[in-house]
């Protein structure tokens, strides 16, 4: 008996058959009692479809024509669940970003969500209608239609959730919860009862990508409870909140990121503003760093190691190349590394887990190249041909066997 | 110099080839000086494949559904579009319905333009922008979308020509224009360089299917200048507008209609009011009735005949033959005719054009069933199997060889 926002991602709707399991999961949930708020995205491969019609037109389109091209697609997922809802009984209606009150910033293809007006929402719930909101898409102060970018329906139901000051927002999608580690990859995995909005997204920072990031901060901020679940196995899922409980269990999650290179700059001069000018070079065209390391050298010189996203290797290598505070200066880029972390609230009141973490590594013979670490997360940098053996160690190390 | 609107169909715009077309077509336009709207359907079949979609999961999907889902074919369009034109180094933007300003009744599915409020479309032609609307779409006063129903599109652009009062409205089809008989059945047929409204507004209801009849009544209404032409060869076609040119033609067109059912009862008691009591009967049912024939018959009764749309025959009968007033007489109905009918304004101040096509009838031995006239149109119900030879042979004598 509450507000329950769920959300559904694309492949979940990629069909008339998964529609219609849809349509159960979410006719379930209203049989229940409870006021229901689905956000849909955009039917399976629907968005690159539209998506290679605009490239065969114009490879340059603007954001503002390509938002208005792409947000078709949630208009018709949206229509077909509506549709399935009905054939099962139910009152549904369907609504787009903009009916459903998004009102976003102006910056196309990327949109912020300013606020979210409800009128219509309250409406629609009011007559006891399962309302089904687009996802994704918004409007801006221009009348135009703009999309959130990436994870933008986690974000939309999120949001939804947040303004409604909904019970639960359940976020459906192909596996079961959050899980200690891969399950594809990692052996003895467990799937978590609860977890932190901390841990979460460290845990999405560090490629467990189950949920958006932009979509836990929001949670997180207005105080959303979020429930992670399979829409093909919808059985109870992982819960994302303040406080989880702590099942007894010092690390919540072992991760493994392969999307990651590493720079290393050798010989800098030991000067003072020598880190700061290239740091700040690379932010200035937009190139995030993740792990820093500084070594002392020889001859007064010192070598700055530092980890990019594996796509921005390259450019950082080419930026770095051509900047001449570091003429003649030798620089290495390493994409054949992989960093692996341990995250879990606890660790804070538990000293002890990095020691732990690097005897793991060291009984499967792994290298460490870099360390990183945050009050709930340690990241180590390793090669790549070893990741798998690392994550495993270091996963049997931390989560008990049952 | 000045305003034009340009309508074009989904045939027109149905994979990138076409739309880069298109988009010549109105750079062109807009080249020459001119600001340009231009109004598109939705892609091909897409609004085909739209309701399939939806027939798989619900048959029996609500209108509003059915509109939220099919509006958002021309919102691909009009994005794929403003991208061609955009590639062609030409300003552009989309606009969907309700962001140019339609607003609707709200009966779904066919839905009625109430008014268009013009400060975006204003707003944008004064930024020079070539403006591309979404047709057959507009929003009620729920802020729900609503679909124009069939030709919905040719409104649209009719009704914005109106609305800013353009010079002209261009409908591009894939023909050249009006002819004065089907190119592919009739030989020596002319393409009309000019048709009054009335015309064309007979000629599209006697099956000359170029523009919806919608369409021409607002064009007529609002005395919008309509030009009817190629996409794929856009030399000038045939304006419809209040007076025309006669081009010494006394018949504008010659028509072929079979899709039509004559029905007859034998034997009515010739009785005041029996005549009334069965046409209002049918019109209960939503049924139009076309042509009326009555004859004397013997012993005080008659005989009724009337023509019917094809697919409304046996629907007709059957009310027929459950109406106690008629009770054991008998009715019959016959699929197998066409109506061949003939269109000028210029009949009207020219006596003997129905002497003529008779007379043209009898020169290959076409026996006729029912005749009806109006001030512009005189039609004729024949067998089905005399049709080709009789629309030649009545095209032959009306419309001069070159």
């Amino acid at each position: 008996m509450g507000l329950i926002v769920q959300k559904f991602g694309g492949s979940s709707v990629a069909d008339a058959a998964h529609v219609m399991n849809v349509a159960r999961i979410v006719t379930d949930t209203y049989k229940e009692g409870n006021d229901v708020v689905v956000v849909v995205s955009a039917q399976g491969n629907t968005t690159d479809d539209l998506i290679t019609k605009a490239l065969e037109i114009n490879p340059k389109a603007t954001k503002r024509e390509m938002d208005m091209l792409l947000s078709a697609g949630e208009q018709i997922s949206i229509a077909l669940l509506s549709m399935a809802i009905d054939s099962l009984g139910y009152p549904a209606i369907s609504l787009l970003g903009w009916q459903a009150g998004f009102e976003t910033n102006s910056k196309y293809g990327s949109a912020r969500i300013k606020s979210i007006r409800t009128d219509r929402l309250l409406l629609e719930l009011g007559k006891k209608n399962i309302v089904i909101v687009a996802g994704f898409q918004g409007l801006c102060k221009y009348d135009d239609i703009t999309t959130l970018g990436r994870g933008g329906s986690d974000t939309s139901a999120v949001a939804i959730a947040a303004a409604l000051r909904a019970d639960r927002c359940q976020i459906f999608t192909d596996v079961e919860g959050v899980y200690t580690a891969d399950p594809h990859k990692v052996k003895g995995v467990k799937k978590l009862s609860e977890i932190t909005y901390d841990e979460m997204l460290e845990l999405a920072t560090l490629g467990a990508q189950v949920l958006n990031n932009r979509s836990v901060e929001m949670a997180k901020k207005y105080n959303v409870e979020l429930e992670v679940l399979s829409s093909l196995n919808p059985v109870s899922g992982t819960i994302v909140k303040e406080v989880a409980k702590m099942e007894k269990m010092l690390v919540r999650g072992v991760t493994k990121d392969t999307n990651v290179a590493r720079i290393s700059i050798i010989g800098v001069p030991d000067v003072p503003g020598i880190a700061f000018k290239i740091f700040s070079k690379l932010a200035a065209k937009r190139i995030n760093v993740d792990i820093i390391l500084q070594s002392v050298g020889r001859d007064n010189t010192k070598d700055i190691s530092f980890t990019v996203s594996r796509d921005n290797g390259p450019k950082a290598v080419e930026l770095l190349e051509n900047f001449n505070l570091l003429d003649g200066k030798k620089i290495v880029c390493d994409r054949d590394v992989a960093k692996i972390s341990v995250v879990g609230a606890g660790m804070e009141t538990h000293p002890g887990t990095a020691s732990k973490m690097f005897e793991a590594l060291f009984s499967v013979d792994v290298n460490i190249q870099m360390i990183s670490t945050s009050e709930i997360k340690i990241s180590v940098l390793i090669s790549a041909s070893d990741a798998e053996r690392a994550v495993n160690a270091v996963h049997r190390a931390f989560i008990p066997e049952e």
